[in-house]
């Protein structure tokens, strides 16, 4: 008998109907012999309406009340769930992420697991129930207050829990049915990718691929614990994320596929005085601000007066910030000009095999040209290319790029509506 | 420096205005020098969504799940009810049932208090915050579950905090400002009432007075906990519920009130074989079906014909049950007609004075029959006269007694629309 661990996210349980169905496909795979636990998102909008009461009531609403209030969405969603199982005839108990043992750090809307401690659905479990435990939510370590983990928090829980109970996998249902060599939506012959590694994995999310979160792919990788990625709307084998990129062989070590990311924006600083600490001096000023950069360009100082141009990529929603900041900081640093772009695009080509594969950047680049894209920062890292263009040419660069590498396949991919978190 | 509890029924936290506008209140006991605990029930007509989409999912709802769902109501109301007092500068706290230290039986849905524990409310508020609690909601002994009180579940939360921290006061915020002779609605010049006893104010809930739910006056009388039931739209003192009957003298017990009950139906059984065991095989087939019933009659047997007709009361919401479990028994019982019916009224007189006044009785029944309404049954204890009547005539009765003992002020009582929970 083997232990599944499932996370469904928010848009599998939006009604009550999507409630029985997703209840339905747990008592499968109850009957097929498997111990089940669920972990459960809420139920569609629930957490912006949530957020939106709070925003009628202050304008900053305080950050332990704000976790008390939201984490009632995944309650409402595991309860009402439970119940549609127990109407199968299977008896089904719901846990909070406290009563799961889901410790976490007390950063409230943001807080980290630290450990999963699941002694009461062990016993659960053994005692035959389908145990659902609410995700994206646990208890804070030291203040035994309620925290919520931030986006994308209810694949972590499912992840941590699934690793803290030595389950055999994690499934995570969604509505694609895995992840695609590129978005079908721009690439209709994207092809349906059966396996790739936690690196990758990690990469692809990093670069703006949307079907796992960043966390939860650390938490797995950091576990060793293989996630089947699926969709909640049909009974196809989804993506296999698992092993690492070392244990490939070089007949394994692919190039997996083309993320793209239209979520970031540029700021370029002109005529920065070409001496030490100048560059430190600005980073400061965006560390200050928690921002995280992305990608950076220096240009090489022109013609010996002594200035150059430095650009960076950030994410759209730290503009306004990051460019405030600099703008008042611009007479010590020394630069001349602020210049903030929002139309930017990344494309990104993700792939184990590139380290063993000499001439991909060659490749990658010549594509770019002959689509008539434009390279406006280039960076590398030991599997992964990425280049911002204008927003406008993402499209036609995701293509050039995919084609070029022959990754796609000869059906069109199906793609289903709506979101997942 | 006293300590107040306070709590405040659904409408009075119905939308995100109402919320600021009880904030405000809070504050404002706050500034008056008084350590502040806040038991809040959800907003509005959030607990009848909740069974709504239990109900879209399944007709019987597991017990342990809905305690589960309908518990996030108050949850939603408690936190952003912390949010708004926050925005106004001071600082707070919410806690669930369970934070509370909230111990109950676990007969999910109807769970008794069966201890306080409120170990971090102390420590709360000895920290300087207002601390909010849920209301309705604690965690079981045995099964470390959430379970719900049932009706009036805040209410009982409230005074069952307020005893176990040694509150100064509770003050029950609802709707209308405090306990008056008889329902404004049905007398205008009903007269509000500054004190009464807890045995009076548990004879009046008994009889169909809403404003204090049985379970939390019990809980009161038993911790000597006074209960401030005032209005939350309005500063007005309210009424005080508050001492034993026993420590009365004899020139403060009055005639305190007139209660009216709409929601009790009668049978009557006819033709009983009037011999030892026919009541008890009847009351224990009621008893079988869980139903608790109210007033009895049985008429002595006529004519020698060795028969009688055994008339009782009980709630209109078990009349089919207990109808049909009563036809199933009649050649067993051996009676010969149920007769079941919904269209009556009780009237009930209310009053520490009854016991040392006498001719309360003779009053009571004089002022019905010049009101030309008919006394169907009648029932007493030491501080209550109770009658049934026709439901047309109820309103009548009301009026008829409440002049009779001449309870009426001389000003028209004011009524706020609404209702509390």
């Amino acid at each position: 008998m083997a232990l599944v661990v499932q996370k469904y996210g928010g848009s599998s349980v939006e009604n009550a109907e999507r409630v029985k169905r997703v209840a339905e496909r747990i008592v499968a795979t109850r009957k097929a012999g498997n111990d089940v636990v669920v972990v459960v998102s809420a139920m569609g909008d629930t957490t912006d309406e949530l957020l939106d009461l709070a925003a009628e009531i202050t304008p900053v609403p305080d950050p332990r009340e704000l976790d008390m209030l939201v984490s009632s969405g995944e309650r409402i969603s595991m309860a009402v769930l439970a119940m549609a199982i127990d109407n199968l005839g299977f008896q089904a108990r719901s846990y909070t992420g406290s009563q799961a043992g889901v410790i976490t750090t007390s950063a409230h809307g943001d807080a980290r697991i630290i450990d999963v401690t699941p002694g009461r659905i062990r016993t659960a479990i053994d005692e035959g129930y389908i145990t659902i435990v609410q995700g994206f939510q646990g208890i804070s370590q030291d203040t035994k207050d309620i925290t919520t983990l931030g986006r994308g928090g209810s694949d972590t829980t499912a992840v941590a829990l699934a690793a803290a109970l030595e389950a055999d996998v994690c499934e995570i249902y969604t509505d694609v049915d895995g992840v695609y060599t590129a978005d079908p939506r721009i690439v209709p012959n994207a092809k349906h990718i059966q396996n790739i590694t936690f690196e990758e994995t990690l990469e692809m999310a990093a670069c703006g691929a949307k079907i796992l979160h960043l966390r939860s792919v650390e938490y797995a990788r950091r576990y060793n614990m293989p996630l089947h990625v699926r969709s909640s709307y049909s009974n196809k084998t989804g993506t296999m994320v698992a092993g690492y990129m070392e244990d490939l062989t070089v007949e394994q070590a692919l190039i997996s596929g083309v993320a793209h990311d239209r979520s970031e924006a540029k700021i370029t600083l002109t005529n920065v005085p070409d001496k030490p600490g100048a560059a430190a001096a600005i980073f400061q000023i965006i560390a200050d601000n928690e921002i995280d950069i992305d990608m950076i360009v220096q240009n090489v100082a022109t013609a010996g007066n002594g200035h150059t141009d430095i650009s960076f990529s950030l994410p759209k929603k730290d503009g306004h910030t990051a460019t405030a900041a600099l703008k008042k900081a611009k007479d010590r640093v020394g630069f001349e000009k602020v210049i903030y772009d929002e139309h930017i695009g990344k494309v990104s080509l993700i792939g184990a095999g590139m380290r063993s594969h000499p001439g991909v950047t060659a490749t990658f680049c010549r594509a770019l040209a002959e689509a008539g894209v434009n390279i406006e920062i280039i960076s590398t890292s030991e599997i992964r290319i990425s280049v911002v263009c204008r927003d406008t040419e993402l499209d036609t660069a995701v293509r050039a790029v995919h084609d070029a590498f022959e990754l796609g396949g000869d059906e069109e991919a199906v793609v289903y509506a709506g979101t997942g978190r």
